[in-house]
């Protein structure tokens, strides 16, 4: 990572060491925004962009994303958190992230055969689109490997064992994870993951469902799509829990079909807009616009 | 109905009184474009279009749609038919259906409180978009008689009971449909249909579902939209069967949303979603594009 | 204009006498957001929603918008201003705009024969989704009379003068509008306004353009259309300027089309289009949702 | 070429050596539909697909694509040649062209400094997507050399000449395609051809124009969109001709923007849309689906 890094945009741009961006949540009450903004005045902050919201105006819950460039911010970092937490969390009790410019997310990215998903999200990477450094790609099949290699970036095969006992391959792969990525991502990867995996991982998991949820929950999706005769076929982009394609939902879309198509078709067609979702959802994960209002997202999306 | 109702166009248009619609379907085989292009070709008749569908080219089902011209066709209509009788049904094996143009389909328009599909379609049917005479709107409420009329089109009131007996009101319906509809549209009515009604009503009924089916079946789609945090809400126009939300789908589509949307919202910008895709699945079937297959429909929908 | 007049939603709400909606506009500077909102402190506002645009975070234009909530807020609305006019016009050398929640917005609603914007606005109005007051409709034709006063709006018919001669029947619209209304908007009105007007009318003015701007200036852009083949057409709603089809868009919209679709098609499918075009340029200008920055709009459009 | 080369759909499929296509386009007449099924059913040809266009039903221009599979097509293809010269070019003075469906098309890709488009055609070639076999890539840079060389793709590097005399390199590209393509695909070449290179390349060229043509004809078509503040962006394939972004269009495309877009994101995310647009013309092309009339085109997209 240098400082010429790109972080956004098509053309490289110099790492924003004077930028960050502050998430601040919890329960609405007034005058949330004129605090927020006068702990960063104090710092002489000069705010570029700032969204708001509140789900109910009047005891609801309050969301607020502020991106600000402050002179010389490693050097005040310390204090402004200091700050936060003085006025942020002790006066008004809400919860507050402070993201420097300067950090940019570390993402595996998980797959098994299908390589749309993956192939997208590292070339997006590399052209700088997508603010995230991709640290390794995983595995349960060898046949995505060299196109993984050929971005520069490490290729991990952790085959999945038959039958019930996955414990192995998840230990492999939560040893391979750990302390070294910030997000994982599901890139149409074809393993149900246990509940104590998703707990060891502790960081974000982020999952592109192959149809418009909630319809058709679970396997074979575009099969299914068929067989009802549906018009539109989608995919989600989601946060995974426990639950399994009940996650908060970040990002989705649809694209026309006809009765022309086959469930062939359905799958070579919804193959575009499941990359195009997973993209996006990454995309504003990585540059601090999704926030969780309990099982919903708040998508500060531009 | 006079010689210069419009049809379809935004300008008036003679009826064409030669021109015919011919629908075939059956099992596939060869050589079934070339019979039926054939029959109609002993009958010198100028093809305008044809659409045609195989759902399996090698065993499936086959689909056509034709609609051609024939110089004085009322005095041929017959022998066509006997033609017809002939050669696609008893050699072939196939169902056909044969819709003069100068048919256009008289429907009926059963509504409640909420106006927005039911104006729509009256609004549409009076500037000639949708090829279809509307003789009647029933509703159980009274709330939308005024702007009927100001359509002149009549309104009769049929409240609903309270309770089990619905069989009543089921029954008056019935009697103002019999012999004077050839097509019965449910814009936002708010009441069950027995399968009882669905039976002696005996002409296809179009719904329009305000939700992507199969997500949110049932009632109250856009507040089951908002607790699940889907990020597009959508509507979809469907032919009723006994099975409620699960009859054959002609048309769906979807508007994006944001967290910043109350249900209110949704229900608002769904409304809109709901006129244009109940709009184009009324004037499809008028316009005898939609043909079924099984729980699925073929639309050659232009 | 009673308590119980809705403003947004579909359901009636009563006018929130204690709301306010503030526009800040001017060039960018550090603190402005935290200037602002300590304006709006000081009076123990309660702030719902705040966007916010900096079109250059390091020297170019600052566009705000901030809706809040002031118990009182009628009793106080006078040292509120005074507050602004201090703190924003004299010492940051912004411009603003206080709307309180009481003001809907008088429009008045310019037509000729086609009835489609039209009817959608008055029918918008109607259930609550846009918060205006239609205060007239004026028409160089007759042919929508009925219509319009179906919806108790008051018609009045000008004709317009053959010839070069207009200024007699710019004369008479610029009487009727004159101090009554706070908008107008050409509903498809097919009449070239001359500068005079422009100036004497001295509110905003919203046109809908029938194609994709800057696609097809002019006369006739659905007959261009299909003669360059193109496979959308579209919409645009545009702030109306000296220069014809080349004021601040609004907003636009696109649908597809195919080579099947005859210049009549185009027309009617492109009639949609414009209305749901026009309908949201609408309601954003009525929510004050839209700022001008030069010849572009800021559109805080949710 | 093999016999397991896929051709369409995701699943690898055996070429069809039995089916083939034939596209027939004149004058309109009547019994033109019956005519050709004929001819097809003397050969006991099975009919997979027919569409069919007549741009004025009494007196225009007709356009039939029919998909169909004759038994051991390889021996009789001279005889249903010799009858379609028969029946439909001597009888009723028609075009026809008939492609086996053993033969994919041979395409050749140009490409500078912009990887979008090109590595997406690559990508779609070798999952099966577009039934194409690219036969080589042309650059005037060498930066996406080891890219496309990873697909196992020759890549060739010709430089353009600085100032006027460009002939040496459209001369050594010239060569490079003679007899060895039947497709050239400008995934965002930036260079302008000569009149004489169109000429002697004699195949049909295909260009992705990064605007809604005919907005922003010509270059920096971003630039120009941000400057006029348009609200959605768009792309246009289209075949290339002569007069310089004036060919007939295949398919077009937009994308929402917003005031907050910089011309950096508009640039960013219109990529997106020009390679879903060309990926989406060159397939259409490669099967057959694309016919002229005159400077429309005619698009049997199912």
């Amino acid at each position: 990572m240098t400082a010429t890094q790109p972080t956004r945009g098509t053309l490289p741009q110099v790492i924003r060491r004077d930028q960050a961006t502050l998430l601040v949540s919890g329960a609405d009450r007034q005058g949330l925004v004129t605090e927020v903004s006068s702990v960063l005045a104090d710092f002489d902050a000069n705010i570029i962009s700032l969204d708001q919201h509140s789900d109910d105006p009047f005891g609801g819950n309050f969301f607020q994303r502020t991106v600000f460039t402050v002179t010389d911010f490693e050097a005040k970092q310390s204090a402004l958190e200091a700050a936060l937490e003085d006025n942020i969390t002790e006066e008004l009790g809400l919860t507050w992230q402070l993201i420097p410019g300067s950090k940019i997310k570390r993402v595996a990215i998980l797959a098994s055969k299908a390589d749309h998903c993956l192939l997208d999200l590292l070339w997006r990477q590399r052209r700088g689109d997508i603010p995230m450094s991709v640290a390794m790609v995983i595995s349960n099949h060898v046949d995505v490997a060299a196109d993984v290699r050929q971005f520069n970036v490490p290729f991990f095969h952790v085959p999945s064992a038959a039958g019930s006992d996955k414990s192995a391959a998840e230990a492999e792969i939560v040893k391979l994870l750990e302390g070294n990525v910030d997000l994982v991502v599901l890139a149409r990867y074809m393993q149900i993951l246990s509940p104590e995996f998703l707990d060891q991982v502790g960081v974000p998991i982020i999952n592109i469902h192959h149809s418009f949820l909630p319809a058709f929950i679970g396997a074979a999706p575009y099969r299914k799509a068929k067989e009802r005769g549906v018009k539109l076929i989608g995919a989600t982009a989601h946060y995974v829990t426990a639950d399994l394609d009940e996650g908060p939902i970040i990002d989705q879309d649809v694209v026309r079909v006809t009765h022309a198509d086959t469930a062939a078709d359905l799958q070579r067609r919804g193959a575009d807009v499941e990359r195009q979702v997973l993209a996006r959802a990454v995309t504003w994960h990585c540059e601090d616009r999704v926030m969780l209002n309990g099982h919903e997202t708040v998508v500060f999306s531009n």
